[in-house]
């Protein structure tokens, strides 16, 4: 077993959370990210350029943008799924960008109309554009567990994935559980063979809790020297109209996990849970993080 | 890492759940236990023989037993604090029964009203009589990582009293988290501690999820060789006023991960869904099982 002495913490919460969310106020984002800045947090997604008409809630990115109160020592994120997203990320001053894949054919077909082979190619021009402008590229890979249409994933197909995004650029995966359907021993599986073809040090567990599952997940992770989690503040992400359904991981919850296990994140957990409170209350949802609803009750 | 090739639910919800919860009729408890009777689990707590005016939940304790359909193979126990709960529970034709002390001093104080050397002298007369009629006696341990009057406890003091329950008789220890705050290498040294003392195989672990953390803690004890564990049917026990609390953790999400893991529980993990969510109808609350919840959704 062997714990990193510290981890990074990826927060979602404004991204892969919001536009999973009802639509929330510019203000509410930005007031957000803002929060997260003075957590400790390091790594902020704070938006998406991508179509208005598939994901309205990220329609304001750019304003967002232009809107936080920029920390120094925080990278501030936008996931690009093409050139012009890019484009856009550019503009409004993102710190890095991010493109995303899946391990299952099925789902990439289904969920972003195109091959997984195709969807690899439509990076080229992102990334070298990207690299142009030294701008750093992380990828996100889904279904590394299973895939609603095809069951379960291949580890090696995973690994193959992987190896294909990392070559093509992306300095970090992500490797993402999207249907939450994992248990420890088949996460280890996979990130072993991931592992085989891309270093431990350039990945990074993105972990859905639908099944309750993603904590004891990234337990497991943890002590196979993975160094990177990316979760979102209290949760965010789970179905809107479904009470109590969860998306992501709470990212109040790794940390509690981490500090436990004697795991340095530099991330100060009551300025989180206010954080989560706060958007909670914008987004008039119950928080997905047990950490907050304790703080709460406590209260 | 020593994953046991079979695990035992110690299924709580209808006692360790229920006496928590808002009072519900004896109707629906008794639907409780016999559709949990139909699940494939072997040991369910059918309910309490205590103060009515200190628990009035368990007030119809008799009354469950007498009306559930006992299914053969399958255990069904009664917490029995002192001899006369105890006589109460051989009138109800109890298969076993469970006592309670405490790994924290303060916590005894405040709990049960009298230091942890006084509660285990009560044991005595109660497992004495229990032996006469044949009748095991299960032995409850709470605040095994921390008390909320003390802060952590140490794995030594949990140890000791361990050990003196199963001395004077108690065939198994339930080694519980009762505040939730344990995490994974916490939760490892104090069964490093405590099985020093008493075998694994007559420890079982008794987590609540009140910081999200009990399935991790429970997935570490599985590694470790712990093949007991208690949980509660859709999470039963958190506070019935505050939204989103928790308590126990789920029977359900405790299966699928078992079942993740390629560990047998005798367990058909529909049946206790559907069980989850007729009480939780019942009771009118959300179940606090990620499980249940996603199953709802799928519907």
């Amino acid at each position: 077993m062997t714990l990193p002495e510290s981890v990074n913490i990826v927060e979602v919460g404004a991204r892969d959370g919001l536009q999973n969310e009802p639509k929330v106020s510019l203000e509410a984002k930005v007031s957000l990210i803002d929060s997260l800045s003075q957590s400790g947090l390091r790594y902020i997604e704070a938006g998406a350029f991508v179509s208005p008409k598939r994901v309205p809630q990220m329609a304001d990115s750019d304003r967002v943008f232009s809107n936080i109160q920029r920390r120094p020592g925080i990278i501030y994120s936008a996931l690009t799924p093409n050139v012009r997203g890019l484009e856009a990320a550019l503009e409004a001053r993102a710190d890095e960008i991010a493109v995303f894949a899946s391990a299952s054919e099925s789902f990439s077909q289904n969920n972003i109309h195109c091959s997984i082979a195709e969807s690899l190619a439509r990076f080229e021009p992102v990334i070298a554009l990207a690299q142009q402008h030294n701008i750093k590229v992380r990828g996100y890979l889904s279904c590394v567990a299973d895939c609603p249409y095809e069951g379960a994933t291949s580890p090696n197909m995973v690994a193959d994935i992987a190896k294909a995004m990392y070559d093509l650029g992306c300095y970090q995966i992500s490797l993402g559980d999207t249907i939450g359907s994992g248990t420890p021993l088949r996460i280890a599986n996979m990130i072993e063979a991931v592992s085989a073809r891309v270093s431990l040090s350039d990945l990074a567990v993105h972990f859905h809790d639908t099944y309750g599952q993603a904590l004891a997940n990234i337990y497991q992770a943890l002590t196979m020297g993975i160094d990177t989690i990316d979760s979102s503040i209290a949760g965010l992400g789970g179905c809107p109209y479904a009470p109590g359904a969860s998306g992501n991981i709470a990212t109040e919850d790794v940390i509690y996990l981490c500090h436990g296990l004697g795991i340095d994140t530099s991330v100060d957990l009551n300025t989180l849970v206010q954080a989560s409170s706060a958007i909670c209350k914008a987004l008039n949802r119950v928080p997905q993080s047990k950490i907050t609803l304790a703080q709460i009750l406590h209260q």
